[in-house]
């Protein structure tokens, strides 16, 4: 008998998930919120882009947790032992950099700083550096394309560099303060092992590969040069970063005397490398070279890997694809769309159709449910957050065709679902067209588990099968996993991911199978899908619909100054 | 002193309105609710597209509506005198052919067809003969494409020769039975004038201009021969129906004595030749060369007159031009939108954002007025219902583009109404690029008198004042301003139109002024506008996107089989 820990560091708060090893079995769970800000988030009312958060509540959460999850394991399982925790994994949102100081101390944490949110961690969702992001994008597009290859065309103001870049132009004194900056994948791990120093930190693959512009293939991060044409301290920042980037097999270290004793925990097990939520609730999900893993919530993730050996084109539209990101040894594909859940969830709050108990998920769902595929004569965009994967456009919007004088609010909710099957199928497409296999597909996240209507009609719209994963933790159990990994078999746990993997993840006995006559028609209207995707999404259209959407955001923005 | 009276003979019930022809002052008015069928509609459970009405429900009509209007004036007037009465006008729905004996009586009034509804008067909105139609306008198309295209180059299943082709097709027995078909529009000024043999009843220009392919340039209605290829009863029937047409200022005859008595209304009295409901809307509105009517209901009439000598060429998807079709002299122009009302209505009744109360035509109103121009991001088509001018296809359906998350239902509302403007600005523009002007616009129905946004709307889409016709029964009192005119000046009455209209028609003080830097916005999305337009309606738009609606409306038609 052995068990990992999983810490699942979410938006709001962080999960501990406690793991046996040999059968993935759930002992033990605790979720701490984070304390700073609106619910664990720092905002500013002048500047809705603002996000930032507070390191010190990850290092509180992490304790917090994991003490909590150890005393919930106790008492479900009379026989569970602490000491035969063998590992520990992290996985964390990202792009979340923190600027630290020479030992690794966030700024945020030291007196000078405590109140300046640019000293704080910079949340995954802060988009201060829109601006930024967009000159990093245009530099590279003229200098190196092939940063861009790699990350769907366009760096994004969520990004690592667009973060730095922005606070150096708008508060150079957090700027100069700064030795260097971590992600907070990286920060938790240097916690855990007290290894804090900037150049002693394992930096992860994930993080790095997906938002730093990260490869090998040219030496690591961006060249000095090119940082430094951005703005000459950007530059040296470079040589304060690091050039080596590990995978989750590789332990960052090992968990301190102290924080053991603290936590009554095994001293000197080791910690993994961390990575990016999304991309080990793809290992928990099962992922393998073949299963692409849908984490379905608000949004998307859909992450997808390579075969061994195998080398990958550039795929157009796929905004990260990195060597070890998601499994050690073969490429991660990062996929996603941009609104599913808030898709729905916008219909009900927003429109209501016929008031909170008639428009309801529920009823919707219920009256959705009988209606036939094409039966409503709608056909809608799944755009009303943009579109991350394959337009890479976040100035995109929401269409829906069709209505007629007797349109009811169930089959413009069913059109909704639709959509974003539509939206789902279209990924699946393009990686398969660049050569990468799709067969077979494990949805996991809330609306997987609760929504058969939403999940029958993702297997009738793409003509597969949709399988469920068994945990409902599948971000925490991936970072457990990573923690039994690099405990190794020879403490229990395993040599590789794939071993992890067999033992510890499953899918649900129920699946969702495509009925052929619904797939039939879902064909049909398929077509008509990408034809008003491809006309409004794409530059390239023969007929100039791509302007649409863009110039009434225009004159949005401008009538709303 | 002198009165006319007008009758206005609508889809559900007839109403009388008795006028002051020196002011135009209304002082008695009355309505009739037709007693057959539901609503007055005899309706098929088993064909939607059934739609017919008892003739005697008109003659009963007419009789209690102007006893009632008389006794109305009396009490509201106490030196009314019904002697001072002068002429009547009537106005009626169409096309709304009747089948006819040879003295004229309609068959369903006799005992043999009484319970056969194709032996009734086919209403405007009986659909029945769709195959007929297409039949009819595939045969125009190729061998005199001059019938299509006055009327827009589709022959309706609404119009008179779809309605008598289905009788033959699908009832020979009443078919053969009728002697000839008269529209409603000649049937009540038959009765009132006695003059009820085919032959002798004037026929309204109104009625077969628009609705029977009439124009003296081809020597009247269509050719024999062309009918005869229809089917050679066709043809036959052709030499009992009618070679000369009149305008609404000659008299079909004088009321008959019989009449008179029944109803306490001076013998020999003139009856003007009748017209459609919206034509004598525009009469009652004030309409001249350079005034646009347009007629707001559930959906729009637009009505439009040449300057007098002016040579109109076709306008493409103008569906009626005719020479003395509104004024005599001048020929009328007949747009219209086929749902405005009817999409404010859908969003309100099928969708009902909040509920019942939140989601309410008032409640949305005031939200959607606290909007400016273009401040939701949203842009949608009217086509919920089809697309009457300029596009003249009833197979296009409703679009919304520009949603987003937080996209709210006064904003959704408001984007309905301002495409409906939009949709009204597209039918001027079309009018005037072909020579017709529209220096001013005069709205009339419950929306424009009941709706100030609307109008402010309107107003602002199309860089144009919009003022409200005075009189809330515009259609009656465009019956009675005929009915004035045939009785002449002698009589106290006029000698043309335009004397009358100078006398008895007039606008509402309140008018609405466009707001420069609301047209601005306006214009700009009048342009994006008019880009989905053209792609989605337009069969020769480069992009192809015109197959989109109409594959969906086809996956829609297989999935309801």
């Amino acid at each position: 008998m052995a068990y990992a820990i999983g810490l699942d560091f979410g938006t709001n708060s962080v999960r501990c998930l406690i793991v046996d090893v040999t059968n993935g079995g759930e002992l033990g769970t605790a979720v701490y919120g984070y304390e700073t800000g609106h619910e664990g988030i720092i905002l500013d009312s002048s500047d809705h882009n603002l996000a930032r958060q507070n390191p010190a509540d990850y290092i509180k959460g992490l304790e917090v947790s994991i003490k909590k999850a150890i005393s919930e394991a106790k008492k479900a399982n009379e026989d569970f032992d602490a000491s035969r925790i063998i590992g520990i994994g992290i996985d964390t949102t990202g792009s979340t950099p923190i600027p630290v100081d020479k030992d690794g101390t966030p700024l945020g944490m030291l007196d000078e700083f405590k109140d300046n949110p640019n000293a704080q961690a910079w949340l995954w969702k802060d988009h201060t550096g829109y601006a930024e992001a967009a000159e990093i994008t245009e530099l590279a597009a003229k200098e190196h394309p092939e940063y861009l290859a790699k990350c769907g065309g366009t760096y994004s103001s969520e990004w690592f560099f667009s973060k730095i870049l922005h606070c150096l132009r708008t508060d150079p004194k957090v700027f100069d303060a700064a030795y260097s900056w971590v992600e907070c994948a990286d920060f938790v791990p240097a916690v855990l092992t007290g290894i804090t120093a900037p150049e002693a930190i394992k930096r992860s693959r994930c993080a790095s590969g997906h938002k730093a512009m990260f490869a090998n293939d040219w030496g690591g991060l961006p060249a000095k040069e090119f940082l430094a044409k951005l703005d000459p301290k950007l530059g040296e920042l470079r040589d304060r970063l690091y050039d080596k980037t590990d995978t989750i097999d590789v332990a960052a270290g090992k968990l301190t005397q102290q924080l053991a004793e603290k936590l009554a925990l095994p001293a000197g097990i080791p910690v993994a490398v961390g990575a990016f939520d999304a991309h080990l609730g793809g290992v928990g999900s099962g992922i393998a070279p073949g299963k692409l893993v849908k984490i379905i919530g608000t949004s998307t993730c859909d992450m997808i890997v390579s075969e061994p050996g195998q080398q990958l084109p550039d795929v157009p539209g796929i905004c990260g694809i990195v060597d070890g990101s998601i499994l050690p040894g073969v490429y991660g594909l990062e996929a996603g769309q941009s609104a599913v859940g808030d898709i729905f969830n916008w219909f009900v709050n927003y429109i209501e159709p016929g008031g909170k108990s008639q428009g309801s998920h529920e009823a919707l769902t219920d009256k959705a449910a009988k209606l036939k595929p094409g039966q409503s004569g709608l056909l809608a965009l799944d755009w009303n957050n943009g579109n991350r994967t394959i337009l890479v456009d976040q100035r995109l919007t929401g269409l829906l065709i069709g209505q007629t004088l007797h349109t009811k609010p169930e089959e413009i909710y069913r059109a909704l679902i639709e959509a974003t099957a539509f939206g789902a199928l279209t990924i699946i497409n393009r990686v398969e067209e660049y050569g990468v296999k799709v067969t077979e597909v494990i949805n996991c996240g809330g609306i997987a588990e609760k929504n058969p209507l939403i999940m029958q009609i993702y297997a009738d719209v793409t003509g597969r099968e949709m399988k469920i994963s068994r945990s409902a933790q599948s971000c925490a159990l991936g970072a457990a996993i990573a923690g039994a990994v690099v405990a190794g078999k020879k403490t229990g746990g395993y040599d590789n991911c794939p071993d992890a993997q067999a033992a510890m993840c499953g899918v649900k006995e129920t699946t969702f199978e495509p009925i052929t006559e619904n797939h039939k028609v879902y064909r049909q209207l398929y077509a008509l899908y990408k034809q008003l995707h491809d006309a409004f999404g794409l530059e390239s259209f023969s007929g100039k619909m791509a302007n649409v959407m863009k110039e009434l955001l225009d004159i949005k923005d401008k009538a709303n100054v």
